[in-house]
């Protein structure tokens, strides 16, 4: 299905997300938009009055059945990206799939083993994961500059969009886990989290998750679509620097501060006689990479396809958030009992 | 004990906060600051030099034991509180005692008890509730100029003094729970909390707090001593109106929002259907009162020892929150599992 | 040329603003772009691509001999704004054009003549006019919620991009100039000004305007294209109340402070004797229209084609905003010197 | 005068800074303040209670009369500032004297000049040329950080107390011309200013300054006693690097930016083809000395009585600010015309 030649991608769902992937995809060098599917023929108008050469479709089995096509970028309800990415793997497509992956974790173990079949390329479209600030707070993690990670504080706000499908935590927390994901080396072993509902029948539209970790460190996010203001602020603190991390500034996103505790570990009594030290230095504003994220993705995808490469958000990644998202939910039911996960590998 | 003149008062402990509570009491009318007591007789030549006129001594029992005093002002560290807390009211002293008020419940429901006993007052000295910002939220609460509260959420974080006695739910938390038990009308049924502590042997150095209310009101609260940033950030949301409460900012304090959602909870069906409506109008800073806390909290201190009324921050309101306390901390014990809590009133 | 069917617009000039103007007017009910002209063929395949309905040239006569076209909106570098609006008013054509709308008062002069001659309308596209927050600021102003107005100070500042043929004040401090004379109600008799260039042989980077008024009211303005740092802020003062403007927030750009100073005027003497007294009362953020101002202001100008009213921002206003900024290079060239201004109109 | 022992030190003035004058000097080692003195007996007794081992005055002759008293710190009205330092040096005491030295430059000369023939210590109390901050900022420009000095640019703005003695330039721009005059290895040549009072009868409360430099820099600073918030922002543009100094944060306060502009000098033409271009790197927020600046200006004048070496706020920058402050008045009388300095040193 690879070729030598432009790969031919086929976009399912031109709603909020899909005129993105397909601007950026027609952007791109060596991809080219073939057809984009949507059920809305209005949508699609849109799609053509934009792109003229473009193919339109309101069925989506004709990007399936169409041999030309290479892969498959699908942007629709979270309930539809199994049977669609399914069917696209079936068909010999490599598959980029917005998130959260799938709806169970069962499912997205079901979509890794059959792009495993049949040698493609299964990617979740985790954008953060491609923009510069948390690019080089992976960095920065990775090459040991803040030393020990210690904790990882997230806070997603906003008065959001209230989604009638999912809660809060399959809306929001789903960045912020894809986020800590590709930053921390570590992996949680389980998860407390807690939740409320203030619409009647409705899914929780504020939600507060606790992650553990083997290593003396803990994750929290806070989610919420009905804040008055909006916030997107992480903190990353570790035994040498820490991490301010603001995404709603146009500018200074990453601060990082040389700041942190010293205490002699060696001499457990002292900590019950003296205060710990507290070391202060200067801050540092990296300069950040200001590619648009989703065309550094596209790119990492294409090469994916070409290299057969493993993605940075691949389908292992897919799943260890959703087995995280069902886990949170399991635990919101039981106001903030522990939840075990097993994010080991299933696959690769 | 109580007189037509000035009320005499004897401050014990004149560490970080004792030279707060003398300068205060001995700015307001009607009061007279008489003896200091603490057990650094360096700390108190400083009392000396700067107030000639009072007192001096090493042994708290001259504070006791001295028939003018009629009121106690106890800033030691919390393991002491119940001690030097039961010995004043034996004494016959009026009582003003740091947070938390107690490490034990026990301890707080027995000086209660004592207090009442001897027709005594027993307060806490919830410094923040007395501020100007804080009780303009509360009068917006109670006023019903929120509507319903939704939720509860603060964020208290910074590099700060590592505390070796108590973890930083005793140290930090407990102002926060102070001010949400003042501004919300509903007390909580239960507590979720997870913490961690980065020095071996210590105690936990981040944690956060969920609690439930029997209404559809969640409360949050996250606490941090090893932050790069200094962050004192408290949002509450309600059905008609927002408020954000940052302590940080010289003026502006308090933000009110007019937004919110729209929703017909008479057609539950329609909730799956469409999204929910959003609300969005002015924001308003209310002019605050700026006298400083400790002098509106002391003169109501004065005014409860002459009237005999009830203080707003007395012993049943310093129980309630080491009762959270407690509950908290066996909940981090327990990562998160729910920890019911019983804040009916144990006397008045 | 006036019709009861859709206004029929040529575009000349797209480069960076011509596609907004596009934009805009082919999504106003009313209105139809019927051609657009620029010399580049790159520039006009791509608005070709973007509205295959639309004519496009590069020889703007075909505009001007098109007697199906209505209106003229001109984008194009300010040297050509004269030639091509007189051009358009020769022909018959309405005329919205850039700011500043010509290079000399003179040329001004000569359009606003033509304008009246031929009974067109002639606006020059001051689009900050038209946001909410200005549009706000006006209404407070004028419907005296301010009191007597004492200050007026604006700040535009960031790396920006270096103008070879304008300098500073011609191309930033005309969009302050704009917004000033439509919130004020008075117009300044006098400018003083200073600037330097950083760039051997360029123009102006950094630049300060003091405008005099016969009342007891100041400006200032602050440009610059060599800052670190991006700052778009006024500062309104009033007896009664003064706002904060800053155009970089996301929300809450107008802020109404309840500030201001109180004195005794009939006693002279007192201000000798005592300090002046302070007023401190509530900070007020008023929701604004967030209608895209480009929208409102191509509203205005179809409907100032309709119905012959003067458009807000007309050819006087544009002649005004000319000889500020010509009299302000002349105050640059004599460092700081006053340079009068005569600001009567010249017609209407 | 000089002694092995202590430094005996008179404070002349306990009004509002006096206080700080007295805290200061007590707690610094080799110095001891013997007494203070004022008209007011009230503040008199403050400073006994707060210090009893003080002597106190109404008449300051009996410091000037104080063989035993070294030097002699002045904080009292502008208009006594020359009378009181002619008589102390006159006394054989070193003199610090508040900001600004005298009320014309005739007066700082003269109080040069005697301070010369005796051959004592004549120091301003410039006291943010002592803070971290500023001294970062110095330290930066003289070590060449930022290259080629551009501009310097300041805001002091506040809704603050006006003065019934001075204007708003005397009041605050004297703090920004100490910084400059501390930071900017260049000194000006000329000023153009201009001012507004809104008091019937009363000085200037809102004024901008523009100063010239023979090198490529220009000068600029606004100052305003009735705004409605707090700004204290400078900011430096280099060749190099960019300085934004914001003095009401309470960290943070002093940012580095690694921007600019790139143009080629040799080839004058293509400034007029092409944009220039622009260079966008790390910001940096450095570690600042947070002594009190107070504390560290104590020192220093301890240090230059010990040594005799020459303050860095010495008489000459005295006298170099009061001759801005001059002409910054003359020039709001002509309206912003420009008004020429002579700042070459007048002894040494």
């Amino acid at each position: 299905m690879q070729s030598f030649n432009s790969i031919n991608i086929g976009v399912i769902g031109y709603g909020y997300w899909g005129p993105n992937l397909v601007r950026n995809f027609s952007e791109l060098p060596g991809a080219n938009v073939k057809t984009v599917s949507d059920f809305s023929p209005e949508l699609l108008a849109k799609a053509k009055a934009r792109y003229p050469a473009i193919q339109i479709t309101t069925d989506c089995n004709d990007i399936f059945n169409d041999s030309e096509i290479d892969a498959v970028a699908i942007a629709t309800p979270v309930s539809t990206h199994f049977k669609l990415a399914l069917a696209a793997l079936k068909a010999g497509k490599h598959v980029m799939v917005e998130k959260p992956m799938t709806t169970t974790s069962e499912e997205s173990i079901e979509l890794i083993a059959e792009a495993k079949r049949q040698k493609l390329v299964l990617m979740v479209d985790y954008t953060f994961v491609y923009t510069g600030a948390v690019r080089k707070m992976a960095e920065l993690v990775l090459t040991n500059q803040l030393g020990a990670i210690y904790y990882y504080d997230s806070v997603r706000v906003n008065l959001g969009l209230f989604q009638h499908d999912v809660n809060v935590i399959w809306d929001l927390a789903v960045h912020d886990l894809s986020i800590m994901d590709y930053v921390l080396p570590e992996k949680p072993y389980a998860v407390s989290a807690n939740g409320i509902s203030h619409i009647p029948g409705g899914t929780e539209n504020i939600a507060y998750l606790t992650l553990f970790f083997e290593k003396n460190l803990i994750a929290h996010l806070h989610v919420n679509w009905l804040a008055p203001v909006k916030i997107r602020q992480t903190l990353i603190g570790g035994s040498q620097k820490m991490i301010v991390f603001d995404d709603l500034v146009p500018s200074e996103k990453i601060k990082v501060y040389d700041k942190g505790i010293i205490f002699n570990d060696n001499d457990a009594e002292s900590i019950y006689q003296k205060l710990v030290g507290y070391r202060t230095g200067d801050m540092w504003c990296p300069k950040l990479d200001s590619t648009e994220a989703l065309r550094t993705e596209g790119l990492h995808f294409l090469h994916c396809i070409r290299t057969g490469e493993r993605p940075i958000s691949d389908g292992e990644a897919g799943l260890r958030i959703v087995k995280i998202l069902e886990a949170a939910n399991q635990s919101v039911k039981k106001q903030g009992q522990l939840v075990e996960l097993n994010l080991t590998e299933v696959s690769w």
